[in-house]
């Protein structure tokens, strides 16, 4: 039991993003959310170090383009963020998950809801630009069994689809990438997700808001 | 006389897991105690990094939902919680011991009582999904000698369960749950602890309270 | 010269202990000893994280429980807490101080005295149980060359005791125990020791309480 | 897909410096971003140490230069420092991208734009030197065949371009310095990018700046 | 040149101590010097985690018994204690130096001089209780020819004093103790030294104490 | 190229070392340098833990020495200290640069200019002893190749010196000292380097100085 199906975009933060290991390719859920606090941000999930520095360089771009992104950059100081990458006891490392982690925290801070039955898998830079990611074709086959309909990829990993036989991918769409703020634009709708959290600044602190 | 016996549910926080390991199966109690303090967590009992995680996922996931779970998001700064896995000789590890964490700290924060002779064993997530754990028929086997009655498990661990011959378990309940709320809506009764810590906010700081 | 006698019981905060080495048992002494300053705890004497751990646990039951040990709560942020466990250069670990440090931790915060020729060995739990420990037959051997007169067990442990020859032990006397409150009330004397630190409560802090 | 190409310079922050490995040169990108903050630096891209010990030299030197440099050295305490140097699945490690990290902090703090289709590589010190470094040959390759038309190295590092085939490199430029400002001259333009960041100093603090 | 000689006692807080390696005896120096500070303890000298373990009991022990050692309390907090054991090439572990840094540290707290030609070597326990340790032959002939005149020795060390040649170290005298406090009245002379630092409390904070 | 020539005083905070490798004597570069901040130092240049102490060593020295020095005590609160040692990808360690660590430092806080054509090499300690180190024959000639011309030495390497053919030294001139304060006084010329940084105390704290 696993390999993963999808799951749904009823939860802001959570996003789909493809694995590939050794015993083939997966989907897996990149998890963030906010609660009261100060900043923080804690990772679990049993990640290593590269797969880790990809939620900092998330984050860093983020707080870089926190206007772009419609975020006041006062709420980054007014609640702390937990990021994690189900199942734990899986060991996680490598890049590959950047600009799912960058989707699903931007996400996360704007409450804003999640394309249906859409995946991603590509490296981020602090830069903004999307990098291709190895394990393509186990990623796609995954992502067909997990019953995801939408991939976004980095332009540079189109030829790896072109690889694929056409037939078994002829009812998925490919979105390819280059740039990081495209990978938001096609990734999060313009709307909320119910009982969206409240993550407007607040004056006087997150202290008074939540009586 | 490493083979545990279920000791009662007088005292709040502390819950009764199911432990898989090389001998066997067998119960083990997380047992969460608070003490007035700033909110640091304490983690205790030769713990490894996989469990650490989700006693640090089972309180980000409270935090999240602590107005679902009638507790006042305040009091986290004003106490200290300490989590402590008996024996201390022996290393654990492993993320089934998620739902008996996230049961035992909610238990904490709410003084509620844990039902009589129940156990549970199932993996956590941000998102609030139960994910199922292996060793399913050694845990069930030393729940029945432990005198356990009652066992909350992850739905995908139903087919599991249907292995063990029926006659072995007819004497004893499982719940089958995918979403973390229903294991506390399970496990935790209605009513305090006697005796029970008086966890609510105070004004002044956790200082006055106790003098 | 490395096999220890019994030293008295003068000074607060000192409890004999049973130790358990490749070599035999021995007994051992917990040090406790508070200085004004802000409730940090140090631990020295080459000590392994399972044994430190059983010095946080009993910090943590004592805070929990300082009320009915007859402890001003407040007194734990005016003075820090040192344990050591000669000597230097033996390595030591495991659970089986536990009682041990608690009964020194109880001391040092009441000054309250040790009974006399008293030695103990057990693992202690956040929930308030002792829990029972090994190489129990060594120790006693141990304790009664050290001139050990008493000496606390967990109640799981007395099917060893009844092990060990009877008229080699017909001067001893044990006391088997489940709680850990009741080591306290077993091992410590209503009465204060002799030039006893003052430890109550000072308005104004620590730093004026020794002008 | 991993041998990289030049990528304009539209971005201030982002210099491009020469790599050299066991598979041959490549070119890499040293990428400094700015948010508001408190003077933290925070590194990412799997550096080791000694590249790790090349950012805090540079920032170090810029912060005792800051008057040359015309920064005012009272922003370093209003804004974090993020340093990222892609891809994050490759280790990275040695001193000879300190010129590049020093440019790159460098037009981070000024949002200077860096010179088109420029290169360099070079160790640097406290006191202001550059050193020579290795690998060149390769390196000027790889710059090449990425479309570089300038390069800055060290003077000692003259008669390794001497060793290399004169009509290869007759289109390129070599700028041979000793001294770090040189650098900072010769690889910064006096205008500002496009959309600059406002770095100055603010009175009342970072956080109005950005209401 | 790594046999040292015996070096006067001009300097508050550098006392002579002995210790035993695989090439045989050798006295050594503890120096402890106080700049004015919050407090903070700085160990250098290539320690073990033993050795360090010795600084901070003895300084326990001294906070504990300030008032006994003739030192205010409140001068641990405006003071930083820095303690070095040369040579820094040499690593150096064990817990036979402890009663050289109690009389070190002392030594410095106070400005009381140390007692000529003078060394010494045991352990120290929080309880306040000197213990033997090893090496005692070897030690003994490397301070008679570096020098020394009386040594303070653990009084279970006393048999390994008597089995070495009389006639060798007739023109020697030992100290045998087994209270920590002894080692401080044997070894520290009434008068300060030469030049002697003001340690006494100021009520403004050492700031102003040096202007 | 890794063999270093002499390169001037012009810069307060550098002085000239000698080193000794496996592949022969070299001479190095201590680089002390200061920035408006709080007291903190930070050390860089691949250094191992006993160099990385001889820098916390001479740092404490300077401290408790500091009216000697003719430094006002109060600075070292006001700048952050910056020491580093190229070149980066050589790992260096040992106690042997102890002495030109604390005559980079003491030039760096007093902005004196170095002695021209000078070199040096010998251990510190914490009471003010110059020890003697080893490598003495290779870094003299390394220090001859590179064109200097005195050598401050720790005065029990005499013997060493007097071992090198005469005829090969006879213009050098060579100190010989015990006292670390001789160094100083050797090494440090009374006159300030050009465009020397003020140093002195400001009453309103450092980020008034640069306005
Ligand atoms: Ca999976
Ligand atoms: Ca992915
Ligand atoms: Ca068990
Ligand atoms: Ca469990
Ligand atoms: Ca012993
Ligand atoms: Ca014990
Ligand atoms: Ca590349
Ligand atoms: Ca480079
Ligand atoms: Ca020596
Ligand atoms: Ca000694
Ligand atoms: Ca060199
Ligand atoms: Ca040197």
């Amino acid at each position: 039991y696993d390999k993963d199906a999808y799951e749904g975009n009823e939860v802001a933060g959570v996003v789909t993003g493809l694995a590939w290991t050794s015993v083939g390719g997966d989907i897996l859920f990149i998890e963030a959310s906010l609660s009261p606090g100060k900043g923080k941000m804690t990772l679990t999930g049993n990640l290593g170090d590269v797969m880790k520095e990809s939620a900092v360089i998330a984050m860093a771009y983020i707080r870089a383009h926190a206007q772009e992104l419609e975020i006041d950059h006062r709420v980054f100081d007014q609640w702390d963020l937990h990021i994690h990458v189900p199942a734990g006891a899986t060991p996680k490392d490598g890049p590959s998950a950047g600009i799912t982690m960058l989707t699903a925290l931007t996400s996360a801070f704007t409450q804003r809801q999640v394309k249906q039955h859409l995946a991603m898998t590509g490296e981020i830079t602090l830069r903004g630009k999307v990098l291709p990611v190895g394990g393509i074709k186990e990623k796609i086959l995954a992502a067909k069994r997990a019953n995801i309909k939408e991939v976004i990829l980095c332009k540079s990993n189109q030829k790896d689809i072109l690889e694929i036989k056409a037939d078994y991918i002829k009812d998925m769409t490919f979105h390819y990438v280059s740039n990081m703020m495209d990978v938001v634009k096609l990734a999060l709708l313009p709307v909320k997700v119910k009982n969206a959290l409240d993550i407007s600044y607040r004056e006087e602190g997150n202290k008074q808001k939540q009586d």
